[in-house]
């Protein structure tokens, strides 16, 4: 794994991840902004809490894809001028309630006002193992993801284009990406062993495409890891399975490439954990993202698609 | 002084302090997050990389007020879907400008979209001698200030108000907006002897006014610390002194206790940075803002004022 920075404490940084890793004194600490937004990220029925609790998910996720232990989060809090003072207190408590499910705290922050919601959150944590970064694959390495897709996809679809899903499937989806969850523990194991990774905050394909920028060679898939209830049902509407796989976002599930030769010793470890890896494809050296021999279709959920 | 943390990690957070100081293996690091709105903080006539800028400023005069060194500048930026590349390379090329006028870098962060230009900055920084706060002051205690006050209140007097300035000040107060500077060396050198510092973001009487409550007592106010040429301008239209000096905002300058028995040796070596600090007054026992031994009214520039 090449990491170069712009100084000798700079391990990873602007350009080259999305979050930075510095040496300090003697441990390797890795730092991750992240911002949510009214407009992009306050869905519809979303409560201000697990809004505020969101924000600590997004960052969060991005320490697991590095291998990095969270010690604490700060926030940066704008509100319009309308909002009331429980408001605040609605999306405080949600932090409060994300950074305290792993362990940690909300410790300072910046309360400001303008003419949108805007939660910035910063995320600090400590290297354990080892620092994985995006880039570090080879042609041969297998490529995993921590579980299934299509839920997001789903609740997406619902929420913001009003398809209509079954009962418990919307409870489901919704659930998903109200109240997700960071793969930290999992982050862990994986830094141990992988030659890459990255969360799937962008979807499947997207995050697979910055991994194949990152490490300048792609990516052949071959199972779809979709979760069984969201294949029934896109089957059942005619719907090509490969969109909720492929083209959904804020899984916050992690992806990441191993060397055959020790994946075994990886899924053992994650099977202790209790984590069962989903050996999707492999690396391969030709720049583009297959799926079973064809090439994917570029697009994927995005801020700015 | 008192710095009690919620695990023993933890030196300055939530409740006490706005920024947030944490042991991290053997050293002190101090992690400070701002956020600049366009509503808020966009001056008319700013332009796009001057905001970048004064987006590291903020962040720094925090660190300044700690005794903490910049280590290295994060950002998350949220535009509106209309702005073009060339607005966020504006932006983003002077964040790097003002990181790089304290010999650091801007390290990473994210891009979002949003209703609002909202530009969230991290600062991590190191502390050199010793960690300071803003609680830690004594009754007799000296009162400090690095500098002059005034212009900031003039510039945001002509462009929010429309007040009409003599073209000489209104550079110089327009200057003191747009381009403001953090009290890094002074932070270091003053961060050997306080006993209390914070930064001027929110003005004299509001930055004095958190001193008191972090410290429980109070400031006797001697002497103005006015810039001369505001001076004889509101002098001339017959604003009160009082005003410009104790109700702006944003003079990034540092202000601060001392022992009255080291108070000679702080001078000496501020002197010897070439910077001149202002004896401004005194630490009282009553939990009072007074100026000349009358009460200064509540009031002053606030984002939520």
């Amino acid at each position: 794994m090449e990491i170069v920075g712009r100084d000798d404490k700079e391990l990873l940084g602007i350009g080259r991840d999305d979050a930075s890793a510095r040496r300090l004194d003697d441990g390797i600490y890795v730092f991750n902004v992240d911002s949510l937004t009214e407009s992009s990220d306050l869905l519809p029925g979303m409560s201000l809490r697990d809004f505020g609790r969101k924000a600590v998910i997004f960052n969060y996720s991005d320490l697991a894809a590095k291998g990095a232990e969270p010690l604490f989060f700060m926030a940066s809090l704008t509100m319009e001028r309308w909002r009331s003072v429980s408001d605040f207190e609605e999306i405080v408590r949600g932090i409060e309630e994300g950074a305290n499910e792993y362990g940690t705290h909300l410790v300072g922050g910046d309360l400001g006002s303008g003419n949108e919601l805007n939660l910035t959150g910063l995320a600090v944590g400590k290297v354990t193992h080892r620092l994985v970064s995006r880039s570090g694959s080879k042609p041969g390495d297998l490529l995993y993801v921590t579980g299934s897709f299509g839920l997001t996809w789903l609740a997406f679809k619902h929420l913001l284009e009003g398809m209509e899903l079954p009962k418990r499937l919307a409870k489901r989806a919704l659930n998903s990406v109200y109240r997700p969850v960071a793969r930290i523990k999992e982050g862990i194991v994986i830094s141990k062993y992988a030659s890459s990774c990255i969360d799937s905050s962008d979807g499947l394909y997207r995050s697979l495409r910055e991994l194949s920028r990152a490490s300048n060679n792609g990516f052949m898939v071959n199972k779809l890891p979709l979760d069984e209830d969201v294949l029934k049902f896109v089957e059942k509407k005619g719907i090509n399975p490969i969109e909720p796989a492929f083209y959904g976002g804020e899984e916050f599930h992690l992806i990441f490439t191993v060397e055959r030769e020790i994946a075994a010793d990886m899924e053992k470890e994650l099977r202790d954990e209790g984590v069962s890896p989903v050996l999707i494809g492999e690396v391969i050296k030709e720049r583009k993202i297959l799926y079973k021999g064809e090439e994917l279709p570029s697009g994927g959920w995005s801020h700015f698609s």
